[in-house]
């Protein structure tokens, strides 16, 4: 079975199931390659990355593959336009961007030919991205891991939101870890889903064991957005988070700026530290009970979501 | 065309759609028996009505049609009692209970051949509910209005996260507003969804116009939760709000208790201070264009529902 929708002939994948980047699991070649290989969108999140190291990865995907692959770039970063150098350079054939808006770059990205997709969290930024040029919009829920912006709405709202506002295909990220979610998604009017926690749970994720291991074991209602009104971002409730929202339960604005400076994903991912660290990771690790490879989760998304659309399908008679 | 599932075949109605029962929108007969009558399940919300005033209600739903029809009970409310014992003695198909469980009163109703659909928030209480014998229960994610509970897990999520961890028939609430959103949740597994902030855009509803007005003007973003680690409500960010989130970030408790005590729905609901008051409203208002006869509502949705599935259909090919 295919499953193609304006997302897959944007892309030329198999599928319109896109892998989400994410900064240490993803920052590598290992899991966009097996991604892309199994017909999705496996994607570099250059965020941590040295030069060197993209430029490395971006060439191992390539010479394992000859499917489409991206690079996500956090437009914030310091290191973002050697970022963007890079994968003009190396001719990646999609860029990702996230956190900041493409007016920059868009413009060079877009003659060497590269495919433009842009995340954003409410209807306004997919309006404004838009308008700049972008080839798709990623809109992210508030159940997302990481950054979900801060506005808080729900994937269900905001999907229809953007759908609306955009004639770009618009894909769905946040709260789907399963093919029930995809087809929910498309239901939307969305052209694809992008699933990261459900990828990150594979062998091929760069994060540390311990790390995976606090994210299988969540439920549902065990994560919680730290940061209110600086950066939002969604991680495990451990004893950081559980800290820190008591400062916030105090008013407490200097310790919360202290705290929130002083503990790191990459104290989580890295070293381990899955109390102390932020340990990034969507409402739905609550829906995901084993690491598997991430070939193995393309075949199962794929076949739930066919499953999940034929049965619907029987009731539109 | 019929959309027929497991909650058609336990209610008895044409559609799996339910009308969200709101405190002073539905507290009457109108909007009950306008969406009783088109195929959906009207329900008649007690909570702020005077005995004789719940018992009224009902019989002009019976005496307006033949189909099914419900009344919502908040079980913590002070006269929970009352209305319990009312519904039962007035025979009503089914009663809907939400904010306490259902262990009290269901053997009463269930005795009486009364249908008893639970409304839960977390995948924990649809199981404990169920174990209590309910017929069904109804998942709440936090993008609903007024009280969505306290775990803050968005419906995407929620609802594929208690179709898995009970067997009774799910309906999806929170979130959806149109036909789209009630196909996604049909694929989520779902038996069937609530709508509550689409009808409360009725004529028939009966909160003043000036709420109604405030309503229809909000985008998907302007809603807030306000009354965290209290009974959290999804509202407007109206002046109140402000206040109260202003009061949040202080850290100051002694105002968030007064001021939390000092604003009503009623306040907005009733007496029009759609600024003082709590207008509640569920973040799908942003997707909501006009005031509409819930009949004519009821058309649209059924309508867009199965566009939607056929769209979908398509794709699975």
């Amino acid at each position: 079975m295919t499953l193609h929708t304006p997302l897959t002939r944007l892309l030329g994948t198999r599928y319109p199931i896109i892998q989400g980047g994410m900064s240490w699991a993803s920052s590598n070649a290992a899991l966009a390659l097996a991604v892309s290989r199994a017909g999705g969108l496996g994607v570099i999140a250059a965020g941590p990355m040295y030069p060197d190291a993209l430029r490395a990865a971006i060439r191992e995907v390539r010479a394992g593959t000859d499917a489409p692959y991206a690079v996500n770039i956090p437009l914030y970063n310091k290191r973002a336009q050697e970022h963007m150098d890079i994968a003009i350079d190396e001719g990646v054939p999609v860029i990702i961007a996230s956190q900041g808006g493409p007016q920059k770059h868009i413009g060079r990205a877009r003659d060497a030919g590269i495919k433009w997709l842009q995340v954003i969290a409410s209807p306004d930024h997919a309006a404004k991205a838009q308008a700049a040029g972008v080839d798709a919009v990623i809109a992210v829920g508030l159940e997302a891991g990481g950054h979900p912006g801060p506005d808080e709405i729900g994937l269900q709202v905001l999907v229809r939101a953007v759908v609306r506002r955009v004639s770009v295909p618009v894909v769905a990220a946040g709260g789907i870890a399963d093919g029930a979610g995809i087809a929910a998604a498309l239901c939307l009017g969305a052209a694809g889903a992008q699933l990261g926690t459900r990828f990150l749970l594979t062998p091929e994720a760069g994060v540390c064991d311990a790390y995976k291991e606090a994210v299988l074991a969540a439920g549902v209602a065990d994560t919680t957005l730290v940061g209110r009104g600086r950066s939002p971002v969604r991680m495990l409730r451990n004893a950081f988070a559980h800290d820190y929202l008591a400062a916030e339960r105090r008013g407490d604005a200097t310790t919360l700026d202290t705290m929130f400076a002083g503990s790191s994903l990459k104290q989580a991912a890295f070293d381990g530290d899955v109390q102390g660290g932020k340990v990034e990771a969507g409402q739905s690790a609550g829906l995901i009970d084993s690491v598997q490879p991430a070939g193995a989760v393309m075949e199962q998304l794929v076949a739930e979501t066919r499953d999940a659309l034929k049965r619907v399908a029987a009731l539109a008679g």
